[in-house]
This record gives C-alpha cells, sequence and structure tokens, in this order.
C-alpha cells in the first residue's frame, strides 16, 4: 500500500495555500477600510457633529466591506468545488486579489468627495469602474473554471454550476448600470452599490453538511 | 469504497475557510490597534514625559486588544462546536466581523479625546455602543446556530450550549450599563470597558483533549 | 496499531505554519501597497485630472503586486515540494519574507518620485536593488533545498526540480540588467520591471490534481 | 466504528485556530514595521541622501524584524509539541500576542528619536523594556506548558523540553542586560538587541521530518 506511505503529508488540499494567500488579502482589504475613518482634531469641540459628520465614511466602509464580504462569498463556492488549482485559475486569482486589494482607494475618495458635486460624480464613477473591474475578473475566473470540467470536483452538479453563474454575472449589468447612473444622480448610484453588495450577500448560500461520511457508514 | 477515492479532497473541514477569513480579520483588528499610537516630534524634548502622556492610548489599546482577543475566543468556542456553515451563520458572521473591524475607529478617537471633558464623554459614550453593537452581533450569531441544533456537532452537549449562552450573553447588558454609566462618568466607564474585557477572556475556556482517539483504541 | 492512536494529532503538515505564516506576510505586503494611493485634498477641484495623474502610483501598484505575486507563487511552487522545513530553509524564509515585506517602501518611493528626473533615477535604482534582494534571497531558499534532497518528497521529478531553478534563476540577471539599464534610462527600466514580474508570473504553473487516490484505487 | 463517522469533521488539529490567528498578529506586525520607513518629500532634492539618511529605521525594522521572527519561531517549537491548548495557555497566548504586536510602537520610535541624544536614550530603554516583556510573556507560556505535562504530547522528550527551555529563558536576562545599557550608552544598546535577535534565530530549530509513517511501515 503505497498511498498510505505518505498519507500524513498528500492529507492537504491542492488548493489550501491559494486559498489561505487569498483569504489573507480579502481579510486585510477588509480590515484597512476601517483607516480611512477619523474625525479632525478640529471637531474635538463638537465630537457628537464630528462623528456624525462622517457618515459618507460609514457608508462607503459598509459598502465596500459588505461588496468584498459578497466577493469573499463568491469566492469560497468556486473554491470549494475545485479539485485544483490550474495555472489559468492561479492567474485568474491573482488578478482578482489585485483588483480587491486596490478598492480601499476609491473607497476612500469617494468618502473624501462627497462634499463636492463634481468631485462626487467624478469618485462614484471612478468607484462605481473599480467594482465593475472586480466582477470581471471574478467572473472570468469562474467561466475559466466552468471551461475546463475536470477541475471541478466529481459531485459538482449542473445545477449547482449554474446557480453560481446566476448569482455572479448579473453584477457586471448592475454595475454597469450603477456607474452610468452615476454620471446623472452620484448619491443614487453610491446607494445602489450598496443595495447591489446586500443582494449579493443576500444571494449567497452557505455551506452543506459533508454528506459522504455518514452515507459510507450506511452502505 | 468510494468514499476512500476522494478522501484526501475531502479532509478539511467545510468551515475552515469561514474560520481563516475570520481570524484574518480579527488578526488585523488587533494589530491595527498599534497604529493610534505615536508621540509628536514636539515631544523629543522630554521624550520619557511624551511616552507617559500617551498612557490614555495605551488604556484603549488594552482594552480594545483584550476585547477582540474575548470574541475571538467566544468566536472559536462556537465554530469548534459547528458541523458546517449555513447561510445564516455565514451572514451573521460577516456582520460581526463588520462591526470588529470598525473598533480601531472608536478606539483612536476615545483615546484622542481623552483630554477634553466634553469630548470624552462623547468618544466613550461611541466607544461603548461599538462594543455593544458587537456583542449583539456575536448574540445572534450563536442564537442562530442554536435555534438549528444541527448545525452542531453531535457530541455537544446541553451544558455545554448553556455555557457559552451564559458567557456571552450577559456583556449585552455590561455594555448597555457602561455606556449609560458614561453619560455621567465616562472616567469610570472607560475603566469598566476594560473590566468587561478581562472578565470575558478570564471566563473563556480553552480546548480539550479530543477524546474521540483514545476511546475507540480503548474499545 | 499505534500510529493511528495519534492520528488525528499528526495529520497536518510539518510546514503548515511556516506556509501561514509566510502568506500572511506576503498577503499583507501586497495589500499595504494600496496605502501609497491617495489624491491630495487640492484635487478635489478636478479629480478626473487628479485620479489621471496618480499613474505611476498605479505602476507602482502594479509592478509591485505582480513582483510579489510572482514571488509568491515561487514560494508555494517550492513549499509543496517539501518533506519538511529544517533550520536553514527556516532562517533563509524569514530572510526572504523580511526582504518582501520590504517592498512597500521602495515601492512608494519610486512613484513619489517619478516627477524628478535626479530623483526618479535613484529611486528607480533602488527599487531595483531591492527586487533584486528579494530575488537572490528566494534562489538561496531554493538552491539550500536542492543541495539537501531528502528535503524533497519522494514524488519530486529531477524534471521538476530544474524547471523550478529555470524559472527562478534568471531573474537575478535580469534584475541586475535593468537596475544597470536605471542608471541612464529609468523609465524605461521601470516598464521593464513591470515585464519581469508579468513574465514570472505567466511562466508559473499551477497545481497539478493529486495523483495518488485514484492510481490506488486501479491498483 | 463510530469513531469513523466523524473523521472528516475531528481531523483538524485542536489548536489549529489558535495557530491561525497567532500567525496572522506576527505577520502583521512584522509587515506594519515597513510602514516606518518613508522619506521626506524635502529630501527628493538629494534622494540617495535621503535614502541613505534613514539608517536608523532600515536598522530598527531589521532589528524587530528578526526578533518577532525569533519569537514565532519559538511559538512554533512551543505549539507543534502540544496536544490540545487549555484556558491558561489561551490566556498566556493572548498576552505574548498583545505585547507582540506593540512592538512597531517602541519600534517607530527608536527610530525616530535617533539623532537627539537624550531622547534616543529613552526610547532605547523603552524599546529594550517592550522586547523584555515580550520575552517575560513567552517564558511564562512555556512555563505554563512546561507544568502540565499532559498538554505536550507523548512524543515529546525531556531533553527537547530542555532545550527550549535553554532557548528562551537566557534571553530576559540579555534584555534587562541590554537595557541597563542602554542608561549609559543607547547605540551599544541598539546594537546588542540586533545580536540577541540573531543569536536567537540561529539557536532555532527547524521541523524534523515526521517519523511515524515511516516506522509503521517498517513494522
Amino acid at each position: 500500500m503505497p498511498r498510505r506511505k505518505r498519507e500524513g503529508m498528500e492529507s492537504r488540499w491542492a488548493g489550501s495555500r491559494t486559498e489561505a494567500f487569498s483569504d489573507g488579502v480579502f481579510a486585510i482589504a477588509v480590515t484597512l477600510l476601517v483607516l480611512d475613518l477619523h474625525v479632525p482634531e478640529s471637531a474635538m469641540n463638537d465630537l457628537l457633529h464630528g462623528i456624525v459628520h462622517q457618515w459618507p465614511n460609514y457608508l462607503a466602509y459598509a459598502t465596500s466591506f459588505i461588496t468584498i464580504g459578497g466577493i469573499w462569498l463568491a469566492h469560497h463556492a468556486i473554491f470549494r468545488r475545485l479539485r485544483y488549482v490550474n495555472t489559468q485559475v492561479m492567474r485568474l486569482n491573482l488578478l482578482l486579489l489585485m483588483t480587491v486589494s486596490f478598492l480601499p482607494f476609491p473607497t476612500g475618495l469617494a468618502a473624501q468627495a462627497v462634499r463636492d458635486e463634481n468631485a462626487e460624480r467624478v469618485a462614484v464613477i471612478f468607484y462605481g469602474a473599480s467594482l465593475l473591474i472586480v466582477s470581471v475578473a471574478l467572473a472570468a475566473l469562474w467561466r475559466s473554471v466552468v471551461r475546463d470540467p475536470k477541475l471541478l470536483r466529481p459531485e459538482v452538479t449542473e445545477q449547482e454550476i449554474r446557480a453560481i453563474t446566476n448569482r455572479s454575472t448579473p453584477n457586471i449589468g448592475l454595475y454597469v448600470g450603477a456607474t452610468v447612473l452615476a454620471l446623472f444622480a452620484p448619491n443614487a448610484a453610491a446607494g445602489f452599490y450598496l443595495v447591489i453588495a446586500l443582494v449579493t450577500v443576500a444571494r449567497a448560500r452557505g455551506d452543506t453538511p459533508a454528506p459522504e461520511p455518514e452515507a459510507s457508514l450506511a452502505a
């Protein structure tokens, strides 16, 4: 039984490091958002007003946090269905992570620009365009998986594949729409980004209990 | 033996990525706190005084570190009793992480405001309200687990469930109390937050050695 | 069967923590790069111009992200072929991580210096020298593995060893060349660094599906 | 075979999350050190001088990086010998992490203060005192493990226990010595901290190949 010999060493999943690295990037991108929240020293006279006055920053914080949370959920849904991570998935994953870790920049910019009508329009469009690029990178990653079915675990059904496609693809259209909307109504567009993020998280599905061990016991 | 076939691939726990992402967020939130510690260039003339003068920042650092440490311990106590992570747990976990990674902001604010009586009151109330929201998110996560017992591993006892509930629920009341106290005595409330954090960590329980392998050997 | 007794406890790979720590450092180094992106308050009048004006920062961001991504891929390619992590690998890995987590500094400097011809030359040489040191640390790590073949898993072939050597060694020469080029043409050198990073990622190979379980089933 | 039933779920080591959280904190603490490196805008005229002028920051960066690296190695050496993580180990680990993630503050202060003789003395003493506290926390963690031998895996020998004690305890004395030295000769003390860190890493031992599988095959 030569397989036994290396049992302890082979037991980790081939993609575990790609997941660990990605989880790190997602977690840091999401946590760095807090660095854009601060009340200027001058607001100490009336701190309550100073805190409330930061509302665009809270909105931007929540929107980007929930958006990245939704991308993490989609990333998790994809990777737990993979048997291994081939060269193309690795590259597209790196591209996705690059777009995700860029997000704190347009997030901070949008919050900073909110009190100037012209700047706000530009900042909200820039923010939307960044989210659009993240969605495209995510869709490209998923598409490259679907095109090469031997990447997927054998138990993944056609139905699951369609469900993931249906949950990730429409966001591209929504972000195009929201970004066009930002040209005319940046405030409405900013709210729309938050709604897209909330809906994405609401549509995500958790894990299911691994049925195999029980099944094999029954056998 | 079809189960065998995918043995190497199925061996990771279904919730391991949710844990990894959460650990990342907790670890970063806790480590970013240090960024609020710095001595102004002007204090270089009398650096010893400059360092000592930062005491409110050290207090805020320790309070938030120990508070987040306590939340991490509770999170760990919950997740190691789960069989899998369903949709609702995932969402509530994301909400919990959002409130935790927000904490460096009120922490920095509280330290910054400490030398101005009015600002301090507001900052300490804001800090307490943030901690309260974290506790509520944690309790909601645990409640959603308890309500759906098939989420829990079969070996988890009623007693363990009650113990976790008893360790997490009172904090909500304590934070309400401390935040009300902050209206009248912000300094006392600030000390109270530290005491709550210390008691939470003191009440947390470590892991126990997995008894199964030995037990099955004896059999 | 005494081995069985500790099965659950021995199942993790001996190098898993070294990987986890390294993944953390890589992920943070890559995500901290975003902190160098910001538009000054004064650019709010013409934010579109302000955003476009930051192009050297985007270039530096992308170059360093892709470079670190390529190093992570090489690190992963090395570590998944290891049986364990000996003392020397641990030390060289720590050295590699120290050079990698240093990179946000020369990256920010290069972006900052781009509008001053003299400063740019120095900054680009400094950036190239930093990348050169990272490559040397990576090559030293790989060399120390190759010199001690019992570090490698038994299934690793001579061909794989040569392939990794061929993918990592030339970068040292390329970074020497690019850094010398920076003396005369800093702009061209900056572009060259990006090309080296892209080629490194393009040459990296993903994981392959673990063949063992199937093989043993066939037997 | 009831043990089989939960095989997939029990396979992770009970302390894996404590390790993951700790790795995150170590990795972030080490990577945040780079944020203290920056060349002021005014140095762009003579950037080479500006970069060289930052030498105290590089020294502080290297010293703290290698110190934290050494603590990580010691932490890893302790945790891979544990069977599980009890309540006291969890608490002491949290204390250790709190002291480690504090280090970027005294590190930055020491680099900042180096050009003012009085400030330097205070900053170097403060830095040394911080390192001393980290060493004490680490020794306390190890001591609490040694006092409760059932925490240790059965295969850990008396010799290994003594070796870890011998590698970690002397640092307390060295840091006391270096901190006293800083009263009279801060520059020498700063160099001494680096030497202590280098010696700690040099004395650390890597992993050994898990002998069990081979042994059981031979049987």
